[in-house]
């Protein structure tokens, strides 16, 4: 099991590799910053389009269908304030059978009472008609706007030319279609097992309104839009623990903002289409390095960063300890402009770390920035480790190890910081 | 009871009215934007000096004395990373009795080991000395940086300085001495029944690392630092009584950045010099009214701050699950940048509402934003809501009504809005 990087697997002619690559800044990338040649899953196709729901003009609808029914399981945000898409999806895809997603941004169909319920049945009504499928078999997914009613007229002429423009290769319309603030569209790929055995695609899309917080660890979330097909023969149950046993090291182990969207969703959708037989264990590893990496693509896309901070929380008494002073470092907006500056501050992220319902002992917690010792059971490091660590961090990407010194559990977030280019995108966004 | 706006109260001449007022820019302002005549309660002398701590070379340690052994109240920080004044305090004001504070700004003294200590011990003694007062009745505060050594040769060389310089009117030079990244000094005063009865008079500090976080209702904590001096004769347990249970309605019902600080530090101290008998409930309440006044002031001149938010969560189960609430909407990064944007974005504040372990019931819920309704039990207002709510959100003061419809406790959370200059300034802070 490897990742493809500009690799182009062995396929069948109509699941070939996209004929041409753009330039770099069109292609999407892995955690690593490396590129991928991306190969989709048999069965699936996708499709984008501009509807007219993003005043620019933009594209704002796409499309992913499967041709056979599809195995899935999902996963949606914690918030108590569900979007209508999500609502719509856990009352009506009862039939444990996915063949379908139309997803849109521009407008999240959140908070719109019961018109917003309405405008999900008239889009999943036309897209099975469409796509002669049974409504119960089309999921949807929807980002931007919290409040405002979705236009579901302009998707629903959409839909016969998404339903036209149907391909194999047409991840990359997808993926653009369900950008927001997003500057890139995040695509992750990994083959399972050798050349001609079943793949997993990922599509994700997210940059603000990033800040999943686990409250019972029992009851998964998941942080932003991510679509994954695989190809492989799994059962929906299977789907499901897969899905569920990945989030905390992905989606629920990122932020940007703190923030907990209403209609972050996660969708796996198996199509079955290979005949290769792959181990459980096999795909639950491939989905989670999937899962992993659009995650960590989404936090390098983060609104106005200009770092990747990974803050790694360990000598925890519990898992959940770790998490919490974890969170409470990088939700600090005085540690996240700090980064901004290249500010070694460490004494803001043992404020933070402090201040949280964990106890902290000074005398046992340690702290680096960069792999700099700053902070030693008590005692703050000498200058010259400022002055090196200063310097490093100049990098884009930044680690912070906080051992607490009392137990032997830990926990990673994925974060970035906080830039005046994400006060001026939020103030103005609409 | 009534606070002192401009009007000079009868006082013996060493307890004069300050003989000048200087222009509107220089003189403190109450939580209305009145300004204030400062009359100090009897006993009380103050000073401040440059001490060579901040770079800047401005005024950065002040001095407060008493005549009399004060009876004193104290609450601190709930972090657990606790500065070393803090720690000192606890562990050497256990007479019961106060005659003066040393406070300093510049540098916090917090996490700074065991050497943090042993500066606080050096401070205190040399303080003691020149005043002749026993070591144990002086009390410590810094803020500032974190985690430097703070220089206490400086502060030891200028303590003849501030002895000298104690002056019953210098509260203004001490309020300035503790200001770190405040425009503006702290002051409030209230006096207690008609003319010639005792006063409180509080004087506070406090921009950023704003954040109050009431993990445990019973353990209070404050957020900054405030002095409260009163000429009231009154017990020190009656002087806990009423700072305590005034906590959770002033400085715990605030947030700037919600950052809990290392060093957040409240004194109220009691001279007993007034002959004029108070009520316990007469001195209690003028103390809440002292404290909430500072409180506000402080959001007031919130580090980048470009309004005053009162985001008010009724109809909760709890207070306490109000204020869980009330501070999801006031620490999220946008709903902040939309107010700095002045865009009256319900649903991100629904959002932030929802996201919380408390049930939140769109059906249930209503909204208004500068008291225009926004949300009514699961459904938006009509779009010419949100064009009158625009309007209003030129307005400084932003009133954000959160109704969660389910039960009748409320509490109220005073907060700014998140601007590129909040960013700027702790991005270069050092």
């Amino acid at each position: 099991m490897n990742a493809v990087r500009g690799v182009p697997r062995g396929r069948s002619k109509s699941q070939a590799v996209p004929s041409s690559i753009d330039g770099p800044d069109d292609l999407p990338r892995g955690s690593d910053g490396a590129y991928h040649g991306v190969n989709p899953p048999m069965a699936f196709k996708f499709s984008g389009t501009a509807a007219g729901i993003k005043r620019n003009g933009k594209s704002d609808v796409g499309l992913i269908t499967s041709a056979h029914p599809c195995a899935f399981a999902a996963a949606y945000t914690a918030n108590h304030l569900k979007a209508a898409p999500l609502l719509w999806n856990v009352a009506h895809l009862r039939s444990g059978v996915l063949q379908a997603v139309v997803a849109n941004s521009g407008n999240a169909n959140a908070a719109t009472g019961s018109g917003g319920l309405r405008v999900c049945d008239a889009i999943a009504g036309a897209a099975a008609k469409i796509l002669r499928l049974r409504k119960g078999t089309v999921a949807l997914a929807s980002t931007g706007v919290i409040g405002k009613p979705l236009p579901a007229d302009r998707i629903i002429r959409a839909l016969p030319r998404l339903a036209r423009d149907l391909r194999t290769d047409g991840w990359k319309d997808f993926a653009r279609a369900i950008m927001t603030t997003d500057t890139r569209p995040k695509i992750s790929q990994k083959s399972l097992g050798h050349a001609g055995g079943p793949s997993i695609l990922g599509i994700a899309k997210g940059a603000g309104m990033i800040g999943p917080h686990l409250l019972i660890p029992s009851r998964p979330h998941a942080t932003m839009l991510a679509f994954i097909m695989t190809d492989a023969r799994i059962t929906s149950s299977a789907l499901r623990e897969a899905l569920h046993s990945g989030l905390p090291g992905s989606f629920n182990a990122i932020s940007v903002d703190g923030d907990m969207s209403t209609n972050d969703t996660v969708f796996v959708m198996a199509s079955g289409a290979s005949s290769r037989k792959v181990s459980r264990e096999t795909f639950r590893k491939a989905l989670h390095e999937v899962m992993g990496d659009l995650a960590m693509q989404i936090v390098r896309d983060g609104e106005g960063a200009t770092k990747f901070v990974s803050i790694r929380v360990r000598g925890a008494g519990t898992v959940r300890e770790a998490e919490i002073v974890a969170r409470a470092i990088g939700q600090s907006p005085l540690v996240k402009t700090a980064i901004f500056g290249e500010d070694p501050n460490w004494g803001r992220i043992l404020s933070a770390a402090g201040s949280t319902s964990v106890l902290l002992r000074p005398e046992r917690t340690t702290l680096r920035i960069a792999g700099v010792l700053l902070f030693r059971r008590g005692r703050p490091a000498q200058a010259s480790a400022i002055h090196t660590a200063r310097r490093l961090m100049k990098n884009r990407d930044i680690g912070i190890h906080l051992d607490l010194g009392v137990g032997d559990e830990s926990f990673t977030l994925a974060t970035s910081d906080l830039s005046p280019g994400y006060v001026t995108v939020n103030a103005k966004y609409d």
